[in-house]
């Protein structure tokens, strides 16, 4: 396996979800599954308590990031924080919050120093970190909000769920079904998938990307017959994409979008809502769909799945998403690796 | 293979269509891949000439259909319509309309009469069918009337959608997205799971059906963070539901439902809407999907595609989704076949 020059930076996540389970597992198997060397933005400690915890016996150095590489093999690299993490697993606690948002913020100014390849992050809780003072939406919006703090870049971020066979935007995310009709406006669409066809170019290196877009009703309405946004708003923002040289294709019926044969036909799926683009993602590659921020000037994934408290410190967790995370992660920013 | 005692009868559907090219293609097939015998209520002139213009060599026998088991082998079985049908391949006219609906009628008089075991549908024409009069919504409301024809029952006829690995149930169909959350009561999803738990139990001979009922927002809503349907409408639905002894479970989030793991769970979904239901039976098995009518006092499967005017008299039509539905009757017709 090729390596990255500059090791991947790991953010801690949520210390009292499957995060460090995860993280250790995903070391563990660095070997039979060609894990790209990465470090943990972590306190040591909760770490090594983790490993003993879940009988693992894994070796735990405290490196720069230029030396995760070159130590990955023999031991885990941890990258320290600056205080301990105080943690139950399954049990988390707004105390943390700040520790957890160090670092994601640390993982990010890393890449921008040049230290670190890309930011893969693991399972936040909001809940946990509004408690703790947290004052952004969500994970994605930080990132993008940390773009501008370091790159001094405005950027939108767009959360692209990738599996092996699938790759799809989902336009609007974590929103009432009721609401989604009002959301999707032709702006919206033209302005997304602009950065989507750009990403799709610079960081997938498609030369020109295939982009199939969904319609809102069934059947994409059938001619007007069964709601009206596929000619109100989707086909004239496909118009005015096409007119750009963008290959935007559709509005398609999206039950028919998912089948093998249709994958092949285009590179990237845009739906119009959450379900809409997860459910074939996670239908066709549930434990290994990846979460990727488009419109950064950074590279960051995530795995497709939450901290799953009830599961945490048991073993239980698969690293499977994390493994597909780091592996995309790497790819994406050095592409001669693919 | 144990064969049927009596034939499932085939209607013709709009002859324009591909109807005739899959029936005649499962014919030719009936040996490699196990056709239950069947007949087909047709014009035998018309099948004739598609298989003149198809090249292929089909003996045409017209029968009663009480004979059509003993010479499945040998000839495709025909009982002839109350008139010659004047067709060109992709060039629907509304003058067959008639001969569409007789063929539909005939089919669910014969069993009703003992005479077939069960309906299956070749896929016909709306358009076509009311430019000729026909003032039914569509087939599967069609099918509903002719229950109150010929059994003297009021029925409300439940599209299921089956492949291989995923039954689901979709509550609203082809409506709009934004009408939607206005159809789906609580009075809808407890009728409609009623009739779903007693279809499984004695259609499919499931002894304690496990329903699994979709939320209607993203992750079901995630405690009414994200939209209320489930918390106002879909969970009182399943406690009334529950309250009677069904097995229903929910409201889950539709995304992680669909996945091989989350399959064996239960033993058929029940989805909100259209493309929530259709997008993981097509993902999953897009040209062997089988569309059933639950409710009914007869069994009927229909191929999951439309005429697809376009291929007709081409050979390129899979026959697929003919044979699964074909398969799929026999099976729910007479239980101890499979």
């Amino acid at each position: 396996m090729r390596r990255v020059k500059l090791a991947l930076a790991l953010t801690m996540g949520e210390p009292a979800g499957i995060g460090p389970d995860i993280t250790l597992k995903t070391w563990k198997m660095r070997f039979e599954r060609d894990v790209q060397p990465f470090y943990v933005l972590c306190d040591p400690e909760l770490l090594k308590a983790r490993a003993k915890h879940l009988g693992f016996k894994i070796p735990i150095k405290v490196v720069e990031p230029e030396a995760a590489c070159d130590c990955f093999d023999e031991a885990l690299p941890v990258v320290p924080l600056s205080g301990p993490v105080q943690v139950t697993p399954g049990a988390p606690s707004g105390t943390n919050a700040a520790l957890v948002i160090e670092s994601i913020e640390t993982a990010v100014r890393h890449v921008k120093e040049g230290r670190a390849s890309a930011v893969v992050t693991n399972p936040i809780s909001k809940k946990i970190l509004y408690d703790g003072g947290f004052h952004h939406p969500g994970h994605t919006e930080f990132l993008g909000d940390l773009a501008k703090t370091y790159w001094d870049k405005d950027v939108e971020p767009i959360m692209l769920l990738a599996g092996p066979e699938l790759m799809a935007v989902p336009l609007t995310i974590h929103v009432p079904f009721v609401e989604v009709p009002k959301l999707v406006t032709k702006e919206l669409i033209v302005d997304r998938c602009r950065a989507i066809n750009k990403d799709m170019v610079e960081r997938f290196g498609i030369t020109s990307p295939r982009i199939a877009i969904a319609g809102l009703n069934p059947h994409a309405g059938e001619g007007g017959s069964m709601g009206t946004e596929e000619i109100e708003t989707i086909s004239p923002a496909i118009a005015q994409l096409r007119s750009e040289g963008i290959d935007a294709r559709g509005p398609l019926p999206a039950d028919t979008m998912f089948h093998s044969e249709a994958l092949d036909t285009y590179d990237v799926a845009v739906a119009m809502y959450h379900d809409q683009a997860l459910i074939p993602v996670k239908t066709l590659a549930f434990d290994e769909a990846v979460n990727v921020t488009l419109g950064l000037p950074y590279v960051r994934t995530s795995p497709d799945h939450g901290t799953a408290f009830s599961i945490a410190g048991t073993d239980k967790a698969s690293p499977n998403s994390l493994m597909a995370s780091l592996r995309l992660a790497a790819a994406l920013a050095q592409p001669e690796l693919v």
